[in-house]
């Protein structure tokens, strides 16, 4: 294994159209793909905690030594809500960044990304974000899917003010939600023409769609007609997934959006996000980063990353929140040492 | 999701032979899977234990109640190697059988065999089964893959005398070895053909070919690769597959053996059979039934399983081990209930 393997486009993810020559050719695989870690937000924001702000930095900078070009470091949010991020200035002030790493944050209204401009170090990213879910958005934004669209509105011009770039169309509960249930494709379909349609009317062109599976409905199958539908449509849209894994299909619904062409995933070292086996019951976090990586490298996909590292890593978020974290490949291992070993003897 | 889908031979499984009519239709995957229960084997094998006879047999009849239509109860090996099947006899003498299940065991030499046909309860099923891992073969049974194929005559001999069916040829460790490394393709399908000659020899017809990813070697892309090689030279074969989880693969490896057409897969209720967050570190167990059976359904694969009787099993067995055990829709919960909320609000 190990091997680069060539983009191709139009040949067939499961053999069937040159079952005679199985081998390279056989996956519609990206070369290569780009993870954007957020264990530190996504992780920390849930852990009861509290963890101390030197720990989380500590984090960070371990996580900046592994490759990785992009991480999302903190939310800017209500304190009273969120008591994990109250110290989010003091996570970003403490920091010694990389050079060649894009530091992000999260911010869910004005007053928080006045917060993420303020600290004057992060790399700010817009993007158009709509829930598939309307009764989702109610419940959570008291607001109807329209209302989105108008909020969506305020938000994009707001960052147009402030200059900073948007490139992302972002689809949230777009595999299924526990108060709508499922969510047909033709109604996420629409919301991506909707998206594509505010972001012209504003002159701005998006790069990058984003699909997350919020609550962790999806499936592989799910995962590929979802995807499948929206690159026939927009072929040269850049496609990200945001994956929870509250279910355990996390790495087989990162496969499958491998499998269609998918070459940005979010990602939390360790599985942070969620513990299946504490307190958090059910809400799982983000697909682990280390598995992510080490599924990719052995199917010769470049993540860019040491995986040994991420490991490292793993084992330091465990320690870090003091109870085992769901991930898989920091017990397992890598293949790399057993090959040496293999060489060697 | 839920619908029944075709299973169409030539379809592509991601979709480029028919981008333009994404739907019901892209995918290879079988209308039904068999799952063979392994929980109770692998699982309390591995327990330091000791676990109650009692308990084990309340595990087997408890999933003799989800729909399973073949349970592996115990193994039959030395007492002193593998003290927690001390009571293999007494666990089989225990429990009462549900008519339509197969209540099977594993053995690994004539002693074990009659041990199993002793009991007089089990459902005996022989097999052709060789290491993919010469390494392997010699570390563990000190026998080269030349000694391992004139063993697995005089084992075929004996299940012929005693008028055991042998129907599954099995190769293990057929993705990578922990003492070999990679396993190159063409070496497993030498193997594959060498054991049809030695079943042809004794006008023996394998129905089934079941491939083991013995030690966690194995990635969707490979297990794409080698099932494709193999259903292109045996098309009219059953194909199954044996997965650990010790690297996070499993439920993707298994989605990769379902678009593959793998109709029969071996799994551990709650992930049984090796515990990463207890003193087995990296012997994580076989792909979790409940998980793959949650799969399974929401992509519209019968398995004749209840996902949510399923989900008690894996409670009980977690109740049984007094540990955390890997399995996550035990945590998550199914959709079902989730949808009937849905439809009732």
């Amino acid at each position: 294994m190990g091997q680069a393997l060539e983009r191709r486009e139009h040949t067939c993810g499961v053999g069937c159209c040159s079952t005679a020559s199985m081998g390279d050719t056989m996956a519609d695989l990206p070369k290569s793909v780009r993870i954007n870690e957020e264990g530190p937000r996504e992780g920390f924001q849930i852990e009861k905690g509290p963890i101390p702000t030197t720990r989380k930095i500590e984090l960070i900078e371990a996580l900046s030594e592994t490759g990785l070009k992009q991480i999302q470091v903190v939310s800017f949010v209500n304190p009273k809500r969120v008591p994990g991020m109250a110290d989010a200035e003091d996570v970003v002030r403490g920091f010694t960044p990389r050079p060649g790493v894009d530091y992000t944050a999260l911010w869910l209204n004005e007053k928080g990304l006045e917060r993420a401009r303020a600290t004057g170090k992060l790399t700010l990213q817009g993007k158009i974000s709509i829930y598939a879910s309307e009764k989702f958005s109610l419940k959570n934004n008291n607001r109807t899917t329209a209302q989105e669209f108008e909020y969506a509105r305020r938000v994009l011009e707001s960052y147009l003010e402030h200059r900073i770039p948007v490139e992302r169309g972002s689809v949230a509960a777009a595999f299924g939600c526990n108060y709508q249930g499922d969510i047909p494709l033709q109604g996420i379909l629409d919301i991506v023409r909707r998206i594509f349609e505010l972001a012209d009317e504003y002159g701005v062109k998006l790069k990058e769609l984003s699909f997350a599976d919020t609550m962790a409905w999806a499936t592989p199958l799910q995962i590929k007609r979802l995807l499948g539908a929206v690159r026939g449509k927009y072929p040269d849209i850049r496609l990200s997934l945001h994956l929870h894994d509250t279910r355990g299909m996390g790495i087989a619904n990162a496969y499958a959006g491998l499998e269609m062409g998918a070459e940005m995933f979010d990602a939390c070292v360790a599985g942070l996000g969620g513990c299946p086996f504490a307190a958090h019951k059910g809400a799982a976090g983000n697909v682990c980063t280390e598995d992510l990586v080490f599924m990719c490298q052995e199917m010769g996909i470049e993540t860019g990353i040491d995986l040994d590292k991420m490991i490292e890593c793993a084992q330091l978020a465990e320690d870090i929140v003091g109870h085992p974290l769901p991930g898989s490949v920091k017990l397992g291992g890598s293949l790399a040492s057993l090959r040496h070993a293999v060489a060697l003897a």
